[in-house]
């Protein structure tokens, strides 16, 4: 069903991509490196196979790869930024380092960034700010596809909290859905032919169901049905917080955005404009950044290390998994399904280039 | 089992106990507001109820109601402040004050604060930004009660999250632990002989159990037992996902405050020591404060209105309880238990002065 490829051959076809739709180079490089940095995550979700939607978007023209961000408000501490229907992955890089560079200026930086498009997986983000010793935190509304707590309608988005801070030998980086399963999960099950778990979404009558393509067809309706919060139905076991995340996050990217709440983004639609938010703290503010991360970095090896409920069943911290993978993938390559693989073929054919040099196959690793 | 009581007289009351321990009156002020407004929110674990908890810790000379913030490093968006193990309420109070100050000044301010007491229930703090049109944020890190998923033993605490902005009419005003249930729950349901449900915790043994007084009883042995985190028992229903969240506020209490982590707390030991946060930020930075307040009152009342999953529950937002709750206590008074009652009587007779003034029932409205 597909093989192994290089991950820096990978990175340079997404950037030839974007370019040759008119980005500038160092632009589509940011983009391609989200794109990719994904896959080597182990997050497949939001890597390659995503660029199908990228380049249906481009020739919808809802995604503008030559669109530059403006700065339309700015403090020391903070900035909103309009996206013109840009490349999201390099927007959002863009506003992040924005974000990076207030902090290291003012202690903190916030940043706003309205008319965007999807920008991938949201812990590349905080990772970015990680890397330079301070907190990184994002999130993001997206198209309606989750219900209220006792309610049955797609209004509020997945709605990902991304966070990370700088610790041996791993950097902790939450990056999580606000929702019981991410969207993905839909999907990948439906192809699949698998069941969900009873409790995790309803379908297009607002009943509860464990049919993945049920869930899917009750989003698309824009009428009833979808993804249950994290904490699932009712209030029994905290549904109500997951929806109360989600909420707070909308606060943060769509509201401090002025820009659509997840009840009116349209996947696909020329309109979704969601909103994103970026911010960065410096925690020397508080006193010795090494100090810090020498806590945290003990803290989570108590935790690694504390009793197992199940013995086979290691405990890890956030980010562990993400970076083990990578460590991985840079030598196995990143694995691309066929189907992507040729999606990518004609994507680049249409785009006026050949994409099959970029592919380089590691070793001949096939797996069928 | 307890009466109405006139919430202003009880208010006094907490002031004057204070006030008896050398706080000053405008600082036992503070504290009393929190105490019983957590009360009218109809939040009584946070109440007047944990008053006792209070007493104690006064008697054990670990909580010190004469104590005053300092603040050892200060930026104008930033302050690390060290609570010399005031009186918990009113020093979190004081931290929110301040970051709200440098929120109106640089447009965001944030606090760290150590060495305090248990500051009540979160969502005060998040209130009093709302009500100067800030977005009011605040954590804390706690006693050890939480496993990590995959683990059984309680290192995290229950770790609330609480958010807040402004609208119509009702703000949005999330408080929630990061637990699959609070943890206020293991007493009240060990109090009713009620049974928890399967997935919110595990015994002394490490097992999952459903009776609260196993899963109390593990947190206190301190080895193995706990709550859940938000999400249950392993990745299914991500549990990862709560945990991750404890985590992130366990880095923004303890870690930048460069003091005790969850599993370093002994709840009523002398030295427990633990984080808290606070954030207030001016989001006119990014636009017009009204065009946002009215988008989020708007988007709110659509989710109330929606189609419910069941036509006889309705769909609420965060906080509209709380003020629907407040509204009902100021008029009908606030409920005391008899043995709360009594509890305070007495200490208020070790404190020197006599209670019973300060209790003034409201009509004769009993509940036996």
């Amino acid at each position: 069903m597909g093989a192994y490829y290089e991950a820096d051959g990978v990175k340079q076809y997404v950037a030839r991509f974007y370019t040759s739709y008119g980005a500038e180079p160092e632009w589509a490089r940011k983009a391609a490196d989200v794109i990719v940095t994904s896959d080597l995550f182990g997050i497949q979700t939001h890597g390659i196979e995503r660029m199908k939607d990228y380049c249906q978007a481009i020739l919808d023209g809802k995604l503008i790869p030559s669109a530059r961000p403006e700065i339309l408000r700015e403090t020391p501490v903070s900035a909103l930024v309009d996206g013109h229907e840009g490349l999201g992955h390099a927007l959002a890089a863009w506003c992040m380092e924005l974000a990076i560079k207030k902090a290291k200026e003012s202690g903190i930086g916030i940043v706003s960034l309205r008319n965007s498009n999807h920008y991938g997986f949201a812990g590349y983000y905080p990772l970015m700010a990680i890397r330079e010793h301070l907190i990184g935190y994002s999130v993001t509304n997206t198209e309606g596809l989750m219900v209220p707590t006792g309610g049955k309608e797609p209004l509020l988005g997945s709605n990902p909290i991304a966070f990370g801070m700088y610790a041996e030998p791993y950097p902790f980086l939450l990056d999580m859905s606000t929702t019981v399963i991410p969207g993905g999960k839909l999907s990948l099950y439906t192809r699949d032919g698998k069941k969900l778990l009873p409790g995790c979404g309803l379908g297009p009558d607002g009943s509860p169901t464990v049919d993945p393509a049920e869930v899917r067809a009750g989003i698309n309706s824009k009428r009833f049905g979808g993804i249950l919060p994290l904490g699932g139905l009712g209030e029994d076991y905290g549904g109500h917080k997951g929806y109360g995340l989600a909420m707070m996050v909308e606060i943060l990217s769509s509201i401090l955005a002025c820009t659509n709440t997840s009840n009116n983004i349209r996947r696909f639609d020329k309109h979704d404009r969601n909103g994103e938010f970026f911010a960065a703290m410096d925690y020397t503010m508080f006193g010795s950044g090494a100090e810090m991360e020498k806590n945290l970095s003990d803290y989570m090896e108590t935790l690694r290390s504390s009793a197992r409920f199940d013995p086979d069943v290691p405990i890890v911290t956030h980010g562990q998994k993400q970076f083990e993978s990578a460590k991985q993938n840079l030598e196995r390559g990143i694995f691309v399904r066929d189907v992507t693989y040729e999606e990518q073929l004609e994507a680049a054919r249409i785009a006026g280039f050949d994409a099959r040099p970029y592919f380089v196959p590691v070793e001949q690793v096939r797996v069928d």
